[in-house]
């Protein structure tokens, strides 16, 4: 596998720029975000305050953004990372079908939600995952419960099914996506908590309790935190310093992820600094390694 | 006099931007600077990473913003700002022939040069004085040199001829305007030190040496810490928080004074969160004083 300089997460303003900063250095990334981006984008009605495009609409500032990062032959992989690796030097990122490594990594995920199912972060790495793919050989012939938001949950659990003995599949939030797979069964309901001892044991939703061995919560945002393992937050946002650095080394963020206020301008502007920064880091570790060999 | 809600120092990116912002908030406020805008912008062949404007020249990315402020009624006011006073709850901002007050600074005034001449910062206060308006009547019948960097420095010197004794006119930099007033001496030379013990009392030039009561050195750009008394720097730059808020309560700062890397869609992002959090502060002191009274 080929080892990216970078791997930016998010194509709103903040990974585009990034992206575009990157793509000027020369560096090699990938851009992982949905090619429309950000839905909030489209839906603003006029925008007065990205300075150099006055009154322009959502849909408009969006189309010049995508312009500017396609005239750069920039692609947009639309992957969905469910989980960021340290591996010491460099990041391994997890989506439901490929891995990707990367010497940096920009966090521009946007807003998110920081709630949460109840028992959620508690039994995290014990029965609790994000990612179908990676962890799904640790429930080879158990029985598991998957909370189905994202619309494309449908075909990660259906690989699950091929390697668990039995899958709840719990479509939530906008996911209306049905499957069909011997070893799931498909269940409504809310997911209210998420039970157990050392490890989990069981799920409780509103129509009935399921005694489970793991739950696997599959969502189209995921907070920083749960993203990646250690990340420092800062009242409920990643805490990053002026130079957009994260506490994780080689990790940066950009964008509304790093707090209030949730502008354009402020959001692009971080991306640029962040991509700078990751280019800076990635020259200051050529040269120690070339010192060292 | 009516104090305004906010003054910003400065017309490039960070301050334009700034200004958008407060005019959308509705907030009073004074935008210092160049109608050309900076002249460092003008100069750039090409801009590559101006997110939504790609290949765009300096020149044009000046227009667009230009055009920008034009068409909200924001208007740059070409008056030179020397000094910034805090006054305990507002600011008093003196230029050449008017004084200012407003509740809230920003400060955007840009990369800046570090350099001094050898005695500047030592004296500073004790006959080193950067503001021609506001310390002249400290000289009065006295000998002062002016170190006449900036244009508009032959104006503020006739000010002071009409006061002080004598006045040793020194052009330098890319001035080289001329003045006539009887108290007024040219002299050509380079300044090397200002020497004295408790005040200055000589000005040491490679032409010769002068007997003086004080300095004032007229400059375009004015380092913020000679502009505002008390000011934290960190690495040479204005120290800023995450809400661009440095040390002084009101005071705020963005764009290139802040640190680098020095780029147009960073300086553009701060100036938007500054103009935000000074709008948060006013908001924070008005609901303040509506309890006391």
């Amino acid at each position: 596998m080929k080892r990216l300089d970078c791997a930016i997460i998010g194509a709103g303003p903040a990974g585009l720029e990034a992206a575009v900063n990157l793509k000027i250095r020369e560096k090699s990334f990938a851009l992982f975000g949905k090619r429309t981006l950000s839905d909030k984008i489209s839906l603003a009605p006029v925008v007065e305050n990205y300075l150099g495009l006055p009154g322009v609409t959502g849909r408009e500032l969006a189309a010049f953004m995508s312009r500017h990062v396609a005239g750069m032959d920039i692609e947009i992989v639309e992957k969905h990372i469910s989980m960021v690796y340290g591996m010491g030097g460099y990041f391994s990122l997890a989506t439901s079908d490929e891995t990707f490594e990367a010497g940096t990594v920009i966090l521009a995920t946007g807003a998110f939600s920081t709630s949460h199912i109840k028992g959620e972060p508690e039994f995290l790495g014990r029965g609790v995952s994000y990612c179908a793919t990676c962890d799904a050989p640790l429930y080879r012939g158990k029985t598991v419960a998957v909370l189905a938001y994202s619309e494309d949950a449908a075909l990660e659990t259906e690989f699950l099914a091929g390697v668990a003995g039995k899958v709840y599949y719990i479509p939530g939030g906008k996911n209306t996506a049905k499957t069909s797979h011997p070893a799931i069964e498909a269940i409504s309901g809310k997911a209210l908590e998420i039970l157990g001892g050392n490890r989990v044991n069981a799920l409780r939703l509103d129509s009935q309790g399921l005694r489970v061995d793991g739950v696997f919560i599959l969502r189209d945002t995921v907070a920083p935190a749960s993203l990646v393992p250690g990340l420092e937050l800062i009242d409920g946002f990643i805490k990053v310093d002026a130079m957009m650095r994260t506490n994780i080394t080689g990790l940066f963020a950009a964008g509304d992820c790093t707090g209030k206020p949730h502008q354009y301008m402020r959001a692009a502007g971080q991306g640029q600094v962040a991509a700078l920064a990751a280019v800076e880091y990635m020259q200051q570790t050529e040269k120690t390694m070339r010192k060292d060999n």
